[in-house]
């Protein structure tokens, strides 16, 4: 076999079967070997952003890597953005950049540049395969370190693509997450109580261990605060109500007002998103000491069920009660599409949030609507949402995907549209349409720089032209519709959900 | 003044009076400071790549650098593919990227990433500034960086913008390309003849070089050639003609075939843009010397001149006549659409050709055409040709800009029609609509890995759903119309240059 069928043989019997592929000639073997292993599914993407969105979105639903197909350093370029917000999800995922052939490097031919630099700044792992002979192994050990939480970038020339003397190489099964141990657990008991907050994070915001956190909570009145941008949060009615640490800093504080311990569990410690002028960028309180029961990637699910076996054994995790907001008529605002999504959000969605300042309502909204996962923006990096749901979409094809998308970030990855309709994915995407960066304008007065100047207001401003959306989305084969009225959207909403396959829904909402 | 005002200052002081920008919440300052230095104009565009490719154009056609504003690492990731091709055309470039604020970066915050390795990837020229009082004089530096044609990336934290203290600071003059010693002159005077080619880039293809070029061919016999993708040639009725190197690599060695002296002026040795199995990337034939009248970035205009001078003082240049190809009518392919573009092309257009396999019959259709600039695919990453576009027609904005445009290729940065259509810029654009990446068709083939597979084939196939430009198009503010046959072509191509503002044509060619 050559290379490229090493590679993708490699994969597969790693357990990696998807691959959001944006190839070049560079990656020429690599798709004609997708012909000889045919329980690799290539994904097609029209650009790389779109492609690494995706592979974060496939594996925060199933846990497991999806492959990236890049076109050598300006396709990794493209993607980066969606693998920065990957690395800070943790998310497993395998990049695989073609490049020039070895004999070709020295030429500085146009595509030449540094991907190794590139690749360095999102990947826990990079490496060159340099033999065809080594490019199995090669590709075992990308696997193998993606499934440590991370970006594993692997370099494939395209001569050792397409040199036979290429071999598939077992990938070592998975490791378990390390255990925390019990000395940690005992010394967190300690400090339980009123004013303590577990900041959860990670698999903690995962049923099994909020469920321990909220048995934990019940049974000593130790509070329970959520990191603002999971990865993946599961929620709704019958499970655990976390609150997110809210986004502006003032907000943050708030919450943590008074905490004299605070407990990490699979979370950073909480800092503001931004710097300020005159405002210290660190949100936890002074004198409140902080513990770390779990650091990321190690088991916090385990340690929570254990902290609550040994401090709080009989109490009852408080859950939400089955509970939806009645439908709203009339003007369509944030509050009335927060209200449509919670009133009609179906049984075992998977919504995607980067709905931003549009989104301010949707936890209240939909705490009592059927259990469902959440997934949000990790690394800040705006157009991520589209591409997310795509990836869970095709991650999930028994779930419907619901993607609540702010207009500004929306028109980052817009192409992830076509590939929805390509795949017959089942999202819902609802533009949060307020023909502005409504965000900026609200940070342009946080950071004091607001003077109220035309010009400044113009780079906010997504109006003239306005985008319609119903046009870009009917452009690449997504069904769609326009909203004005909190009915118009009740009823698009309930009609999208009920057809299978993508649909667009622009939701006017008052001017931003 | 605070660092941002001095920023701005500078730049505009410095002859930088062009931003295209993506703020976010750490380039607020920069936005609010626009207010004070209203001599700056800030273009906004929908994504990062569009920006980066605006101000490459923009460049190409001024000679003075735009500067760019972008949103720390992911901002300058979505912006590294274009940048990667204002490298290859040696483009003078200012990125600023916004920072967080010095006193935010150890805290590791959610958009925290290396963002000087990103940027050492495309950037001749990296700093980052680290007091106020120091901004504009690192300002300054950044602009002079750049004019030596090269992207110089100037990193702004948040809270260097924000303070006070600031002060503008003085843009040395730029200084003129450095000269060709009159011994290398008469060195490769010695050589001329009919088996030397005169092989021809960046300065060398603007008219003076080429006049001068084609006054030594016709003296001396000697050939002439340009490099695959000059960053912007000018040509058409009463130029010169000079061949562009074939991107086949069999094509590139037929031109260069029995050359025995191969002279570079302004243009590296070419190369084979991907190396292919069994092949050397090397085109330069054995046995030839290969010689340089002009390194990049030395004045290769006034070496040819003093070439001319001393070896055909009295040759007359070739030039082409004035001639356009007749209207075609009936079916529309790519030799239709070429000639279209050839008999309309109106005086003094500036084209942008990203038109890939189907711009194949473009050079001779419009080699009569009146007198016009002609900017490529600098880099091979494909999404340039219309962010260049944008700005080249935001640099000339009393010239019409014609973009031919790949389809595939057009949705990497399709967002550049929404600034076209929010800035009025009078750009046509010709979407070459084959339905597929149809250069990876013939490059599966090129590289030996055809096997008529299906689920290869599916990767380069862009129908299903077919991508609709028109709809595209107009939801972004751009009238759109489409073409099926020449003859419909011809009209609207007609009438797009006619109007005023931004127009484009779905040219829909036989399936790729």
């Amino acid at each position: 076999m050559n290379g490229a069928q090493a590679v993708i043989r490699t994969l597969v019997e790693g357990g990696v079967d998807v691959c959001f592929a944006n190839p070049g000639t560079s990656e020429m073997h690599f798709v004609a070997a997708l012909d000889d292993v045919p329980e690799m599914r290539a994904v097609l993407t029209l650009f790389e952003g779109v492609a690494t969105g995706a592979a974060d979105g496939y594996a925060r639903m199933t846990g497991t890597p999806a492959a990236t197909l890049l076109h050598l350093g300006p396709g990794l370029g493209n993607g980066i953005a969606n693998l920065h917000n990957a690395r800070r999800a943790r998310t497993p995922l395998v990049n695989v950049v073609g490049d020039h052939a070895l004999t070709h490097k020295r030429l500085d031919a146009p595509l030449e540049s540094d991907i190794d630099a590139l690749a360095g700044t999102v990947s826990g792992w990079v490496r060159r395969s340099l033999t065809t002979s080594d490019v199995g192994a090669d590709t075992a050990d990308a696997v193998a370190a993606a499934a440590r939480g991370q970006v594993a970038t692997l370099v494939l020339p395209a001569d050792v693509s397409w040199s036979d003397g290429g071999a598939s190489a077992a990938v070592p099964a998975r490791r378990p997450a390390p255990q925390v141990p019990a000395a940690v657990v005992a010394e967190v008991a300690e400090v339980l109580g009123g004013s303590t907050v577990l900041f959860l994070g990670g698999d903690a915001v995962l049923e099994p261990g909020l469920r321990a956190a909220a048995q934990v909570a019940a049974g000593t009145g130790t509070r329970l605060l959520s990191q603002r941008s999971p990865a993946r949060m599961q929620r709704g009615a019958g499970l655990p109500d976390v609150l997110k640490l809210p986004y502006p800093p003032e907000g943050a504080r708030k919450q943590l007002d008074g905490v004299e311990h605070l407990v990490l569990v699979g979370a950073a410690e909480p800092v503001a998103f931004f710097g300020y002028p005159g405002m210290d960028g660190r949100l936890v309180p002074e004198g409140c000491t902080v513990h770390v029961l779990a650091a990321p990637g190690e088991d916090g699910t385990a340690a929570l069920q254990a902290l609550a076996e040994l401090a709080a054994p009989d109490a009852a995790p408080q859950v939400a009660q089955a509970r939806r907001p009645e439908l709203p008529t009339g003007d369509l605002d944030i509050k009335a599409l927060a209200e449509v999504v919670g009133a009609l959000l179906p049984e075992r969605a998977i919504v995607v949030d980067e709905a931003l300042t549009s989104g301010y309502f949707l936890p209240m909204a939909t705490v009592g609507s059927p259990a469902h996962d959440w997934l949000t923006l990790t690394g800040g990096a705006i157009g991520q949402g589209m591409p997310v749901a795509t990836g869970a979409a095709v991650a999930c094809p028994d779930r419907p995907v619901v993607s609540l998308q702010a207009d500004g970030s929306a028109m980052y990855t817009i192409q992830a549209l076509w590939t929805q309709a390509r795949e017959g994915l089942d999202v819902t995407t609802v533009i949060c349409d307020n023909g502005a960066y409504a965000i900026l304008a609200s940070e342009l007065e946080n950071v004091g720089a607001a003077g109220g100047g035309a010009r400044a207001g113009k780079l906010l401003d997504l109006g003239g032209p306005a985008l319609d959306f119903v046009a870009l989305a009917t452009g690449m084969g997504v069904p769609a519709t326009r909203a004005t009225t909190a009915d118009e959207l009740a009823d698009q909403f309930r009609s999208a959900l009920a057809e299978p396959g993508p649909h667009l829904i622009d939701a006017v909402l008052p001017r931003g």
